[in-house]
């Protein structure tokens, strides 16, 4: 029997083990634009931003998966969120992405949001664009070969849209 | 006769001048997601960030047009460029903001860019629209009402993209 899944808002005491996430996905240079050889505390600064809201998946009280909520244009575009979300690659295909997304939409909501945008999704990184078109978002623009990527060159940049 | 357009490095010495073009621009709120309301400060730690080069296009020893031109990602995502532009409300119609496109196309090359982007061109910005569609610039993404226009509600926001 598979322990629960809890999504609870981050805390200081959290970054180590969002650092355990943080750091093979982007060491990896395959999915975000983030300079693979980002130290620590660089990469804590940005996910944990002062300007983004930051949650955590735990089971069995280790922390699987992490997220961020945050407002992707201010004044005339601070109706639209964005999101950035990593799972422990050991977790993976167990439904940690899905559930945050799911929990994602509806902070977005109750935050009073009528959108969550994805600015840049790596063309290639399929398991996520699955996950995103299951849950509703619609790819509303493609931007030819505006990702390195490290092992397949040149790929497409997306950006994703859904309603609130 | 018109006097000559010099495009240049801009110095903290433009930058009461570079405030002036961009107060009225930033007041509308009709084409940048910027705070209407944004201190003048703030503004110029914004448009001359330490992650951009700005430039100035001078005529008569008047500055009456400025632009950007920055990395729009990193890492993965850094041989593509970013710029904004902004001409003096009052010397529009005269050439200045297709002269400092052209500038920095010129400019993108120069520094190693293979592409430049401008990730959120307001629909409604049609005057910018028809000039970034004659040097070349194809909309590649389109995100539904995600500007919120101060006499138009909620419009959409445009990706552009050109390769150099």
């Amino acid at each position: 029997m598979t322990a629960e899944l809890i999504i609870r808002l981050a805390t200081p005491r959290d970054h180590d083990q969002i650092w355990e996430i943080l750091r093979p996905v982007f060491r990896s240079g395959e999915t975000y634009a983030i300079d693979p050889e980002i130290p620590r505390a660089t990469a804590l600064a940005y996910w944990c931003g002062s300007d983004r809201t930051v949650w955590v998946t735990v089971r069995d009280q280790q922390v699987i998966g992490t997220y961020y909520l945050r407002t992707n244009q201010p004044a005339g575009g601070c109706h639209v969120c964005n999101c950035g979300f990593v799972t422990n690659p050991k977790a993976q295909g167990q439904g940690v992405a899905r559930a945050m997304v799911t929990h994602a939409l509806g902070a977005a909501r109750a935050a009073g949001y009528s959108a969550m945008q994805f600015n840049f999704v790596v063309s290639t990184n399929e398991r996520a664009l699955g996950l995103w078109k299951r849950v509703g978002f619609d790819i509303v623009g493609r931007v030819p070969g505006a990702f390195q990527h490290p092992r397949l060159g040149f790929v497409d940049a997306l950006v994703l849209y859904r309603r609130l």
